[in-house]
């Protein structure tokens, strides 16, 4: 929210919002580093909390945004065709079965409108990704939430809960998020057939790229109630340029053409990812980097006492080895030292951080921080 | 639509859409130039059928996109912060007064999210702004459309229509698009104020900018059923990069927060906003540029024995003295000869045609091509 919420606007008797829309809170589902900074007023000199990829973008991609500026004055190609195609390629599927979006946020929001009438049912994780809860809500539909198994969604209680309410969707992200945690594929697998078919299941693979080999299942468009969602936003380096997508059955994503903002997606952003997509070697390079920073945050983690979880993604989430109030206080005090780090709210998942992969100067912040943040945790006041 | 729906997926049974988007159309609102271009195999020389702004960006706008690209990383302020204290000041209005979005067009679909329900009524123009009522169908409204007076929107009909069938909605383009006519800012005011308080108005100004000065009503966030539109996609010649904002009473704007995806504006695209309102003197010169190339495009309809409307808009329309299907045929001429333009659909408005504002070697070849296309219009087969 801005700041300043004072005006020279009366109060007045406004014309009410939709019953729908009444009910719901204004919300910012995250709040971002650069309000953090207009906050506390310290420059972040970490940028550690949102699962960026400081490693950037390939420098085709860079190339082809700085050539993109002279071209901004003509709207995008609404149909996203060569981005489209491009994708399909990438997939080996024909380019009807894939969607690009404003984000996988943005898609998200679209398949709950697809599929969500007001008082249906959804299912998801508690403390799984607050920005499809919102958009839930948004929609009219009512969360069941079922508790990790561990560090690991739940797979068999999530398909149980999705029969016990008769869901209309589920909610699943592998690799998961906030946990770093994955199931293999005949795992996945095994849980999309155990789901009823007239229940959708959105599988968001944002963190697929980072995943080990046989994370991800097999590409089978036969599947009639599955929609998978990637982005570019992780391992490409693109999280400013709003670039997710989502594949499956043509005639599921041909859905999305019902309700979705046609020119949503910027010119320079189709350029971006096409050019992204073209560079296999960076990306891989980039995927060695988060890796290498995986391994990084771990050793930190270890050398401060605390265990760090394995992690199929491009962050690192650790146990501070205390309630959710200690990690809170460590992630408060990271705060005040300049690196900027976020944490899981839900209960038993609440005593961990979730260190982001970034360049070595960044972790190295981290490093120095994170002695002085748990020192200070531990004697609060 | 992609060109290639021929896929090895089974046609299969698919879990049902909800019952609201079950009853909708998959639909492209507007075909671009690019699908044109493939469907043809003409690649366009004069792209002057979108309004678009071929004069581009400010050098400014430009050298802030390059500069982007190496911060593309990097997710954006999902509060806008920046950007709205930039367009706050701009406007002299408070920034939590302003919402910006992904176009007028994303924040035209949470505007209708806001406040319609599914039967609500909502009233505009026969052959106004198509993606407004694709949006208004997408959310169940029920469309009850008022015939243009001429080459005007009919502010008395709208209103008395809104009053008729009790409307929850109105919208309004000034200046108007598609004939590019506007009405002063009294009778906007007088519009106003004949809509009862509980029927929300769109006003949409996304050509304000080019419009004769006193067009555009003076600010007044006490009117408590008023949402204004404005754009970066016209005169500031940024199209591409998807920029609209939407302002008002700060609680009917504040409710843009209950639903928008807020991370939807590219961090590129919030640095180009804020450095094209920092470059006033490229926008006069823009808007001068704009005003003269109005002027070719009428000498070249005149030229040819054809009528152009007065136009408040960067773009011209052009009554090509015959009926719909006539104009039809000479957009179809023009097509052939690599020159792309649109035109209204409605009737009493068919018969025109519509150029958009261009550099002079676009009008030039408009210029060469129109002779002949009338005449190929005028002989068919």
């Amino acid at each position: 929210m801005l700041e300043n919420r004072s005006c020279w606007c009366r109060p007045l008797p406004l014309p009410p919002f939709s019953p729908l829309v009444a009910a719901l809170p204004e919300t910012v589902p995250f709040v971002g580093p650069e309000a953090l900074e207009r906050r506390s007023g310290i420059t972040i000199r970490a940028r550690l909390g949102a699962n960026e990829s400081g490693f950037g973008p390939s420098p085709r991609v860079i190339a082809a945004l700085s050539e993109a500026g002279a071209d901004a004055w003509r709207y995008p190609d609404p149909e996203n065709h060569d981005l489209r195609y491009a994708l399909g390629a990438h997939l080996g599927i024909p380019a009807h079965a894939v969607m690009p979006g404003e984000g996988i946020d943005g898609l998200l929001s679209l398949a709950v409108r697809l599929f969500i009438a007001p008082g249906d049912v959804v299912v998801t994780s508690l403390g799984a990704y607050p920005t499809f809860n919102y958009h839930v809500t948004g929609f009219g539909g009512v969360l069941q939430f079922v508790p990790y198994a561990g560090h690991h969604e739940d797979l068999d209680q999530l398909a149980a809960e999705v029969r016990r309410s008769k869901a209309r969707m589920v909610y699943l992200a592998n690799p998961d998020n906030p946990m770093g945690s994955h199931w293999p594929a005949p795992a996945i697998a095994a849980f999309i057939a155990s789901v009823p078919e007239g229940c959708i299941i959105l599988l968001d693979e944002a963190y697929g790229e980072t995943a080990p080999d046989g994370t991800l299942p097999a590409i089978d468009l036969d599947q009639p109630n599955l929609i998978r969602f990637r982005t570019f936003s992780k391992a490409y380096g693109l999280a400013g340029m709003r670039l997710g997508y989502a594949f499956g059955h043509p005639t599921l994503i041909g859905g999305f053409n019902r309700v979705r903002n046609h020119f949503g997606i910027t010119r320079p952003g189709q350029a971006a990812a096409i050019a992204a997509l073209g560079d296999r070697p960076y990306l891989e390079s980039a995927i060695a980097a988060i890796g290498r920073s995986r391994e990084s945050i771990a050793a930190i983690a270890r050398a401060n006492g605390l265990e760090a979880l394995p992690s199929a993604t491009n962050f690192v989430t650790i146990d501070c080895g205390g309630d959710g109030d200690f990690a809170a206080r460590v992630l408060a005090e990271l705060a005040q030292r300049a690196v900027f780090i976020r944490k899981p709210m839900a209960p038993g998942l609440d005593r961990h951080i979730r260190v982001s992969a970034a360049p070595d100067a960044e972790l190295e912040l981290f490093a120095d921080a994170l002695p002085q943040a748990l020192r200070a945790a531990y004697e609060p006041g």
